[in-house]
């Protein structure tokens, strides 16, 4: 049985395990979780996403090394079905971050991309106070940014790097998808392609269109060569002064506020669907509902809105 | 104020406005829909789904063209955030779709890519019930395939085409993520890109080793050049076939009462989140909990389960 000393010496074996019975939903990770949650708190948690083949694999692989320079222990957790770390064989040549195995203050964890109530999983969140709590300076979420991801990952991280490349069109994507609202660094990435000017030049104008409150971070943009490592020392000394920043003010405890409301919710409604669940298997309701259905007895929309309705009560006391 | 004929005139104009509608959650479209479930069940729903960049866009408006020519009445809808229906001037020169706007019989739009309750919008499944009630003979859904996307639109669609490209790789990726047991048809598009072959006879290999039980749909691997139209032909005329396939057994069947019931779970789940949602909003006891988990006098995890177990309540019997 894992006890919170095995997590707080920062063991990976432990570390591994207890994240593996949380995403089996196992009862003594729940356990071990709340008597883990007082000695979380301190990591400082990126989010990095952006559209499959931006490299956003290579550039985590480049910006694990630029921390470690600073003497940082890495984490990163990988909700990007497209990404190499899993895969044992199959994918074997693509595993680059191989060259960090050996160092123990690199930790890296891929985990199932959704939850089942939506958006990132809470299993994610998870993981990431296991990390915390195991003493992680930096954890690194790496999501894929295909339509939810982006706003998704904002709900887990202090601080949002969005890829994207200079043939990708994506600076536009942004605009349209509305996601220069999420990312404080912008990273063009394979920024010796063709046409990076363009992209970052395009970038720019569009974040001067959009300049934030004087007193909030003003997004930056960033060139790198992901490949070759060029602009990624930048990269990580920009993650760091955003940190700052943040903890100059009290943008970084309002930040934590928010997160922590967050997974409240998210704890919440994953609970809450839960017993609706089983209330569902339970009951007979649907059965019939669902053959009323194809009889043509009813409509679901009917069905299923006189179903909730009488059966999900809530209590309004607190103390009961 | 709308009507069931108006919806069933087939007329664009009320099609659209009624999406909008229940897009913004309209409780006048809610009753119109339930109105409109019995006239349901004769539309051809196909999904097709693959990474971004793959060339699904340029596909379906081949596949348009296609099915026109088998005098076929065909409705898109995209639920790909990088699709390029929608976006007006800024994505002007991407809208190759625009030929086809003339032509009565084919309908396009794009949605919000995200419900609520995750997956695939509950939204979604009710556009196509508008679209199905208007007449369409086929209406075809654009996901992106990153995530859980693949699997979502087997819930929404009788039959799923699966977009990949020789050099992406995604043969192997569909085999990490499970993808085969979901796809009816494995489109290899751009085929004449180098590695096709090698693509495809992976596909194959893997094909080969999955076999389905001896009664069911054995998936077609096909290769397509969406751009000049190569193999969208023969793509068609396998969407139909396997449509034939599924109407000479019970497949069919099966199928309808397996999407009815998904639909009816999502509405479930759905309108008991919104009055979870309700509840919370109107509640102090979120309030008081999260200013307990600040000061470290609760956990969040114990500080849901408590308010779940006490404030969700289900009433078992069906007569109330």
């Amino acid at each position: 049985m894992l006890k919170v000393a095995d997590i707080k010496s920062g063991s990976h074996l432990a570390g591994a395990r207890l994240i593996r019975l949380i995403e089996d939903n196992d009862p003594d990770a729940v356990e071990l979780l709340k008597s883990l949650y007082p000695h979380c708190g301190n990591a400082f948690i990126i989010g990095i996403t952006g559209s499959p083949g931006t490299g956003k694999s290579t550039l985590i692989d480049a910006l694990i090394q630029e921390f470690r320079m600073l003497d940082k222990k890495v984490a990163v957790i990988a909700v990007d079905p497209t990404s190499p770390y899993t895969g044992g064989a199959i994918l074997g040549d693509r595993l680059r971050m191989q060259r960090h195995a050996t160092d123990r203050h690199v930790f890296i964890r891929s985990m199932a991309s959704r939850g089942r109530a939506g958006g990132l999983s809470r299993t994610t969140k998870d993981a990431v106070l296991v990390l915390d709590a195991m003493g992680f300076d930096i954890i690194i979420i790496e999501t894929v940014g295909a339509g939810q991801a982006e706003f998704d990952v904002a709900g887990f991280a202090h601080s949002i790097g969005l890829v994207s490349n200079p043939s990708s069109g994506d600076g536009i994507q942004a605009v349209k998808a509305g996601i220069l609202e999420t990312g404080d660094i912008f990273i063009v990435n394979k920024s010796d392609l063709e046409d990076a000017d363009i992209c970052f030049n395009q970038l720019e104008a569009v974040m001067e269109m959009k300049k934030r409150a004087k007193n909030s971070w003003q997004p930056k943009i960033l060139k790198t060569i992901a490949r070759d490592g060029t602009g990624v020392e930048k990269l990580a000394l920009t993650f760091l002064a955003h940190l700052e920043f943040m903890k100059k003010s009290t943008l970084f405890e309002q930040k934590q506020k928010e997160l922590a409301q967050q997974y409240f919710y998210a704890l919440l409604k994953d609970l809450a669907l839960e017993k609706i669940d089983g209330f569902l298997n339970e009951s007979n309701q649907i059965k019939t509902a669902l053959k009323d259905i194809e009889q043509h007895k009813t409509d679901p929309i009917s069905a299923a809105k006189k179903m909730i309705d009488t059966a999900l009560l809530f209590r309004k006391s607190s103390n009961c």
